[in-house]
């Protein structure tokens, strides 16, 4: 049990004279970014480690939530319902951040902020429209992994930190990863992304169009004009989701063919049931197709001559880190991006997991952090 | 191009005295059949092969469809417009079946029925219920993979047919094969399952799971009463089960990251819209409906002591094929069954288009055939 306390801090970066822009061209003069830090700066700044979540993630990455926490998130409107808080929750990394952990918060200041897009309390499609004074819905820019990494930016330099020790995340996360190490030579030292990827694979991409088509097939979608959540399709969106994050290995070891419940059903059904109702009750289906066509368009090597020019271009120290089971970014893929990165190095995370071993082989995930970080 | 011609019997089989019984305890008084057959049936009546199909397979194993077979199955109501046919077109495993071929009609009579519960002319929830003069749909009996042998153990006496030299098939193909030599050891001779189950792994029955959902999900599905078919949520069904009959690395070489027709979609989108679109215009979503749940049900232990036990009884010559990128059928999981089965060879088929391939690749499948028909 982690003695940290989780508290999220909400700041409104850009203005009129500095709006954001968006990759698409479309500009915002505010952009609300939710975020929590643990350990303290130093006076030099220079030992920061920047924490980057995945689709369905969010800032909380270490520490406990208090009754306090969720009355300030609540208080946040845009955050609708949507956020499954309870106290004494932990943060999804929390065996991987804290104080003596891998990521050693008496050492480092640890950052995390909700990505553009989301719906964690940072700018997206569930946020209050200023012009309308109602939710953006579909009206919200497109998002790009590169545009969330420019809000990132705006809030490091909110924060006055001009360098980067380390920035890591799996997923999502890892893609953000390999664009602030490309985005931002001078600030990021080291990367690490896990389980990544710098353009989908035509694999990824039928997956996630397949959850796209779930949720966009439920009438109560109303092309993303809601009140309540489209929850047979956002449901039915999950369960795909989560047949390309686990492996058939897992699901044979943890399930079987076992109908243990008296449903009728089998236990895998209701599992997925389960997982397919949770994310309705804690994820915004708007912020939910947001998030996947950032995954599904994202690719490193535009405007760079390619994917291959744009890996050789990052010259920081790097650790990619392979899962072995992974259906959605082979280790082979893994493979592929550290072959074409100057000063990298590969390490493989030995699962039965699949993808999500990165949320769940926390040992293995302890070894390679501290190993690099050295 | 084969010389053979496509034509499609249909046969009503059982009766009022003596009905077909289901596994669930239901029955019926007449089952109708549809199957072709090619090659002639010897005096002996000894060289009989049977071909099973696989989810949404059919009777047409090879030959070509004339404008006479048109007529012969639109004729039968209950094949509604779901039979994409066409002059000219060959069957599913034309490259395999027929004069000197791997399969040779000139040595065999080789026979492939439409299995109980799809909607090729077998009878099945499109079928007319005779009591109410409508369609079964959902009112149809619950079918098993057991029921499915039933059903054709009566075609082969209709026939006449006491010895079944060969039954081969992948995918439910597969299933039924693995079940005629259990069930009917005297009559089967040899068997050969192609990315089979004995059982559906935890993944299958998931992926299953969220293909039904995507198509009960739809409104207009209505509850299984539909006139015009579900089409969003069928389509989607069927893109969901072609991103498990693939693999990553087959989209990847087909796909890669294109959008080459100027919809704006990436071109595995295209494909997999039209693949979706296709199976809306040449199958019925009850009946897939149908089938999955027989597929998920399906169980070669249950009533047998085990998995383990029904195997061990399968005394005929046995050759089991894996493909090596099978990710709804392992590769792992053919070796199990084959270690399982005592009088059983293993070959695999090397392959980067995962469960298709018993589709795909011929040639290996031409070589594979040929050794065990020696």
């Amino acid at each position: 049990m982690s003695n940290l306390i989780a508290e999220t801090n909400f700041v409104n970066l850009f203005s009129e004279d500095h709006p954001f822009k968006f990759e698409n061209g479309s500009a915002l003069n505010s952009v609300t970014v939710a975020y929590q830090t643990f350990g303290k700066l130093n006076s030099e700044k220079s030992n920061v480690i920047m924490i980057n979540h995945a689709l369905t993630g969010n800032a909380h990455i270490t520490g406990i939530i208090t009754e306090k926490e969720i009355k300030n998130c609540r208080h946040e409107k845009h955050l609708a319902n949507y956020n499954e808080m309870y106290e004494g929750k932990e943060g999804w990394w929390s065996p991987l951040i804290g104080p003596g952990k891998s990521i050693d918060t008496d050492k480092y200041f640890v950052i995390c902020s909700n990505v553009l897009g989301s719906c964690y309390g940072t700018s997206g499609p569930t946020s209050i429209n200023p012009n309308t004074g109602k939710k953006y819905n579909l009206k919200f820019p497109e998002v790009t992994v590169r545009d969330m990494i420019n809000v990132q930016k705006g809030l490091i330099d909110y924060l006055g930190i001009k360098k980067i020790k380390l920035a890591i995340g799996g997923s999502l996360g890892g893609m953000q990863v390999l664009e602030w190490a490309i985005m931002y030579p001078n600030i990021i030292e080291s990367i690490m992304p896990i389980g990544a990827s710098v353009g989908h694979s035509a694999w990824a991409i039928g997956l996630n169009e397949a959850s796209r088509n779930a949720i966009k097939n439920d009438p109560a979608w109303k092309n993303g004009n809601y009140i309540e959540q489209p929850e047979l399709g956002f449901s039915l969106a999950r369960k795909i989701a989560m047949l390309s994050y686990r492996s058939y290995e897992s699901f044979m070891i943890k399930f079987g063919r076992e109908k243990s419940n008296g449903t009728g059903l089998f236990d895998v059904e209701n599992y997925l049931n389960y997982q397919g109702e949770k994310i309705t009750k804690r994820f915004d289906a708007n912020a939910y197709l947001y998030l996947s066509e950032a995954m599904d368009s994202h690719d490193v090597g535009i405007g760079r001559g390619g994917i291959e020019k744009a890996l050789n271009s990052i010259s920081c120290k790097t650790e990619c880190v392979g899962i072995s089971s992974d259906l959605l970014y082979p280790a082979e893929e893994q493979k592929e991006i550290v072959s074409r990165i100057p000063n990298a190095t590969y390490s493989e995370i030995n699962s039965i997991h699949g993808h999500d071993a990165f949320l769940i082989e926390f040992d293995q995930l302890d070894k390679i952090i501290r190993n690099f970080l050295v």
